[in-house]
């Protein structure tokens, strides 16, 4: 017996290849499908709507594949109420739950739209009766507890996919464009335009980096950043600030080796000692405070006001006393940080790039910077569909940028 | 004033290229150096040592210098007694602690040499002696406590470069090659051959396993390979072991994608639902006893009693029960899974090779696959010299390898 | 003033994205579109047609577009009959050339639509009546004469899109993909049934490869193929055949390296040697007949009765005898030898398998075998939709695919 | 029997590892060794010189093994006087020809030693007594022709490696480092003096260069390094030149995807009517003196009087007329371009890159920028050991370099 839905999308269907993704997940999630409608509005720039009626062999198999395809902003047409069960267990859901998408959503329960407070993918959804006015907000699956109220099926759900910028915003380049082959000096400036945009607005700027960023001499370039406004909050590793404190502690010889070009030395020396040091001065601000961190990003970022989250991986030496150990913790802190962030770009890191963009809105402008293509494109896959990815040189890159949003900076040049 | 000290090291120098390194090491940490003495022996099989004085400006840079020098195998002519200060703080080691190396070390203490019992780089030296005779052991920053002994200094350390089975051993491929251009069907053979060396000498095989191995439909040939008592420990992540169970839970679909070669499905649905199942079930053990995992790579292991360690990762879902989410917990944890490891075979996996590589004593031989050319690169650039890389397509390297370990694994081709 | 034409395209518009390719197409060559119908057929497996007004400012610009987006299957409703104007200067051809795609073409002529002989991308339409019945031909610029009767415009053509074999066929595996994560020992099962069928048609198997062939060790496997008949014809450079020929020449030295996987000496020694060595012969064929050349991928092929074409490029030793150093006459042998190729692979180049997709039609099934992903990319980029490609290591995809097809092959390797 | 040489090398044999390549070179040839002298200088900057006696089991074998260690600049202690054979067949050398290094030789005839004009690897050296002096250049295979008298075996030979610039010179940037973690700015600063002395001492710089850099944008960069004289001569292929003459025909369009960052559209229609047009005008000079042409890399090369050398290659489209469309016309084109080359500067292109590294003087200095690993890499392994790797962002570099070597450039941007 065939489980059957109706459901609908609208957006810029015929230029985007959206729909021919739809129709692709259906046959994937074993499901087959017929469009039943199309409209396709009337001028280039008008938006498309699709109704398709989409079925599979039996219900759970339907549900999946309703909630895989809210995930490209396909809603049901009559979507009725949500489905609430108890969560009896700590850290696990119903069987059943609803697995969230990034997308800005909205859940029927009692006849009425309840907005969802914080859009994350990969989660639960949470209902909270307990105050003056019912609430709905996405929960990770480690943190749900037991009696939580959760979403179960497909039913009752509404998403809706951002307005894309397309072709004519500042911040218009190729969506599934991961090329080297690019003009870099334009792209460049759409990002310092988003950035600016982004500050214009009161929001906030968050950066993700990778160790990258000091190898290829790209800290100075950064540092200019932070000082003028443009970096508000950093996650990254272990990496990042170790060899950002590494390069400042032991700036002689080091220092040396940057300017001249002749590769920075990973050796275990001076890496291990930094960390030392700083582990007995406490924390990275306590080490700025005793006068022992004197310069570099995060000496800038301390001094600045701004704030970062360091979450540590399995491959770390150390590590700084300000890492988070606990990945989950350090999950959760960088959850609690994206309040009011209006643009994300992510440099030159792979897994805090990924990490970044499990926790991210789909609303928030995201540009990923990497040498290597397969960091934007593995982004791209694990479904942070909005980002945009710049294959080319880091260190170059942030020195442009600096240049571009730093007048002062280019003096430093000469 | 210039501090000098008198250093010596054998080996195959000319025609290893070691000599080169050391001297390029003398300059990069700001020292200067000559060259006293050479002795290339009578034949070309002969070692060669070679006896040079080094010299810095302090001698802080000069004892940094010499435990530099250590890692290439560099002991100094005339170490003398090792220096011992006591750690007042955890977590933290005295200023001027020596930093290991990967060697074999032994720590000159009271007169005597002292072997050091489990050789990990960058970690301390902690000399016990409470008990009835005096132990010297390797520990991690973060796991020294106040009032431990912490050797200091380069003074009183030898290490030992592991004999070199250099071009004539059976596992003789190019120590400094990492390319693509290799006929790789002798590769295969060459790391079958160390395999079954290892298991002949009653040692165990580690594997260090990324998710590649499943998406390349590889998780067969691995199950095989556990079968036939090719794989004694796994070290991964999250991800290996989520989508290894992802495909055994949703066989049928999956299977189909893999059967067809059409791509496996990444999306959300899937991975997030394994996930929460087997966090419903407790443990992948519990799973598999509760007869819910029924296939794969984990229940392979679990039914033949082979042991794995899972650290998470801040890019996680869930994660899995069994996920050491602590990432210290999570080394802690490998390092005690090292006993008794004979050959390491590394997979698909940059993150866990480098994690693995940091603990791993330089005396156990270690393969590294991947598609990547940067995974080797960086695994080397870290410091586990003995490392020889092979980049190839791992998927078809497996199913190779099992074909030439397990000779079962051929006929089911058919 | 607006040009406005009124284009047709029928396929699986839906589920392929081949729509927003074109109406992309339409906006970067600076014209604007309304879709004035879309048919989107009953069942999932039917094809839809979408009708679409498009126009530009000026009618060469209109005419440039109509072009374009024939190459993506994309027919005025009403073609109308082709302009033809004559050729006055050999090697150009008149402003306003139809410029050609790769796909089935036909041309109206006097009422009637002609099918055009041999379809090739980028190429002019030469009309020749000067036979019994009117023939219309692709011709490239370079061979274009004073006086030929060259298409010009867009009106009055037709083309085709081959079928696909989507989703059902022996040889469906996703077309958009290039990945390396992909299930790889099904992909050799493919590509060795893709070979199967077109033998079994009567068609001839087309190989195009690089020197990588030869240092993965992947010789033997080659020569298997050769001998079973899955070899008719091979494009290459002067590489492949001159490393070819230097492993069978100094096969002492040569074979050892390579049997135990040291890596394959690119030294200038026995390389140049070789290529000194068949001039000498006079030919790869002669040095056969001599008896100087007993082994390898070029001795199979010569003494299999294969063909070959090898054409020469600016970074050439020697180069060999047979090798074509006028790289038009080059691509012309190339043109001369498509007839009845059923299936192309292609391995390890990049530049000749560029050039082997500019020439081939796009109704031959290709496959693209390279462990660099920017190769299959590029070629997908260059036209050759029709390309699969399958990032994988070239010596043991090529050592399964010989075990696959050759069951021979499978004894030799204990 | 053993035939037995003893030769010596003299360098910074110690830092360089150059010893460990010749020691592993003689057993790559079959051969072995005894290092039977060494005397490594009383400076850490002395240079240190080491006799070897190496052996083979029959003469060709060491008369090879000869030719080959002169690569590294390994010369016989007793070279004694060349053997000289004549040319019986055009195109042919003598079996056992002297295969020749692209460093300073010198070869001694009727008692005194004879510089060689040219050097260029892997050429046959010509004996040329017609004259009033005797005179000894190289020739590639193709051009020798019968009677010449062509050097044989190793004996009468003597390279000189040029004097390294180790560490101290202007130009001191790692050897054997090709890396993407590199501080890119000082690099750029590094390429801009290299440079800046060349054309101080009266030389010219040479460019190579793929069509990478016009779709990264860097056009107008190079415009403005030629324009102020830092470009006296390019090698490219047909698609440098094409794109950029197709972007300076249809600036409007392409201006405007250029400048907004969108991709570059590389459909045929643009690049197929470009090539049209510039054969219909004659040449690219032609097309600049008809105002046909008005912009772009290849117009300002002709408006300043710059010279171009285009070869061909099999996968070209058209070609443009000024193309060489043999290759070994070509390459004699290249060859006679190199007088008074005193830099040489190579962008985004493999193919170029080799070709030019194969005819190139080791004495030149040479920098290779990609952002691809591997074009460097192979550079490198094709023999042009001088060459130097930056693997960075083309568009940025090329932006970079003009901002440090043009000052106007740098107002430009605002």
């Amino acid at each position: 017996m065939k489980h059957t839905e109706t459901v609908e999308i609208t957006g810029h269907l015929m230029d985007t290849g959206i729909l021919s993704r739809v129709l692709n997940d259906i046959r994937e999630y074993g499901g087959d499908w017929v469009i039943t409608g199309i409209d396709v509005g009337h001028d280039a720039g008008d938006t498309s709507t699709a109704t398709i009626n989409v079925w599979t062999d039996d219900d759970e198999a339907l549900q999946r594949l309703l909630m895989r395809l809210q995930t490209h902003g396909v809603n049901m047409v009559d979507p009725g109420e949500a489905g609430v069960e108890v969560a009896d267990r700590d850290g696990v859901f119903p069987d059943g739950f609803y697995s969230t998408t990034n997308l800005e959503t909205k859940v029927r329960i009692g006849g009425r739209w309840v907005e969802v407070d914080n859009p994350e993918m990969d989660c639960g959804l949470i209902v909270d009766d307990s105050g003056a006015s019912l609430r709905v907000f996405t929960l990770p699956m480690s943190d749900v507890r037991s009696g939580m109220k959760v979403v179960c099926g497909a039913a009752g759900i509404k998403v809706t996919v951002p307005v894309a910028a397309k072709s004519d915003g500042a911040f218009g380049f190729m969506e599934s464009d991961v090329s080297s082959e690019k003009p870099q000096a334009v792209l460049v400036r759409q990002v310092a335009e988003g950035m600016r945009e982004a500050k214009a607005a009161g929001k906030k700027v968050l950066w993700v980096g990778g160790p990258g960023v000091v190898h290829t001499g790209a800290a100075p370039a950064m540092v200019a950043l932070v000082e003028a406004g443009f970096v508000d909050v950093l996650f990254a590793g272990n990496a990042l600030a170790t060899h950002d404190i590494e390069s400042a502690l032991y700036g002689t010889s080091l220092g040396v080796d940057l300017a001249q070009g002749r590769g920075v030395e990973h050796g275990h020396e001076h890496h291990i000692r930094a960390l030392n040091t700083i582990r007995k001065a406490g924390s990275i601000r306590d080490a700025v405070d005793q006068g022992v961190l004197t310069g570099g990003i995060m000496h800038s970022l301390v001094t600045h006001g701004k704030h970062f989250v360091l979450v540590g991986s399995v491959r770390d030496d150390g590590p700084l006393p300000d890492v988070y150990t606990d990945v989950l913790e350090g999950q959760r802190a960088m959850r609690g940080s994206l309040t009011d962030v209006g643009f994300c770009l992510m440099v030159a890191t792979m897994l805090h790039s990924v990490a970044t963009g499990n926790i991210l809105p789909a609303s928030i402008p995201l540009v990923c910077v990497d040498i290597n293509p397969a960091t934007v494109t593995k982004l791209a896959d694990r479904g942070s569909s909005q980002a945009r990815g710049i294959v080319t040189d880091v260190g170059l890159f942030l020195e442009q940028l600096a240049m571009e949003l730093v007048p002062a900076y280019r003096n430093h040049r000469t």
